[in-house]
């Protein structure tokens, strides 16, 4: 299985590519998409399309990992993740991807253990997961490894919703002290 | 010319075509993409984008006029604009249209000459300009109309900035009162 994780953004749109073999997650390609000399909006979100359509042509993916969106208080910034995102999204179902969605808490538990993680802990675990030297460009592309990692554990271990107790006990025995 | 007016949103997005004859408007083709149905994000951008494409293959317009980014108080409905109008954006671009955006308050002068008209107003002057009964499905089709009109009037009279008294009466010298 190969996944395509992507971090978009109107100035830089991180993606990350790896192969899932059996459970064992290896890097194929991870990069940066610059967006900063494209100077119109319209501009912009024709590169991240064309560049992502590419990506996946070349690459053959056939799972698609994203972040939901991020509400934060930033009404501008909102709209320009919401341009980004979907033409991302547009991308992936052009090219008939699954696409799947984590919660940036999600993404930094399932990688670091720590859902509140910072983005140094975060590049250095995608790298040291994936055997690979810390030096990416940007934490944009360590980010879009970090949600293909999250969906390949994901894919791993089929995730249990703990609505009870004994959901949780049957599912976690090895975490109850007896 | 032939004008493509479009009024993105993820629940309707309207449209509205018109060519300019000389100085006149006429309408051409008009009508609302209905994304109701359609029951993930990612589905409703892909019919954003390949209707918009299909209109534009089909009838051919030079041009694109849209709204510019309202920015209301609203974090997800302001991400939800900016995923409609990046799809959009995206059609155009991708088609080679020349895009023009203009401000809520510019159609609305420019369609109704108030700019702080209703979209009933803006509704009624469309179809009295265009000779049509006011029979619209809904606002989002009479207001892509509007947006494309208002670009016919802005290509018909290049605007003219009044940055200063003299510049405006050299302007509109019919205006001033001797």
């Amino acid at each position: 299985m190969i996944i395509l994780g992507v971090d978009p953004g109107t100035l830089f749109c991180g993606y990350g590519i790896i192969r899932l073999n059996k459970t064992t997650p290896l890097y194929i390609k991870s990069g940066v998409i610059n967006l900063t000399s494209e100077k119109t909006l319209p501009n912009k979100l024709k590169v991240i399309y064309d560049e992502l359509s590419l990506i996946i042509r070349r690459n053959k993916p056939t799972e698609f990992a994203i972040e939901t969106a991020f509400y934060g208080k930033n009404i501008q910034s909102a709209m320009k993740i919401g341009y980004a995102r979907g033409v991302s999204l547009l991308a992936a179902v052009h090219n008939d991807l699954e696409i799947r969605e984590y919660s940036p808490r999600e993404v930094k538990k399932a990688v670091v253990g720590n859902g509140a993680a910072s983005k140094e802990q975060v590049k250095y675990m995608v790298a040291s997961t994936l055997n690979l030297d810390s030096d990416f460009k940007k934490f944009d592309e360590s980010d879009a490894l970090s949600i293909a990692l999250c969906h390949a554990f994901r894919f791993k271990t089929p995730s249990v919703r703990n609505t009870s107790w004994k959901a949780f006990v049957e599912a976690f025995p090895e975490r109850i002290i007896k």
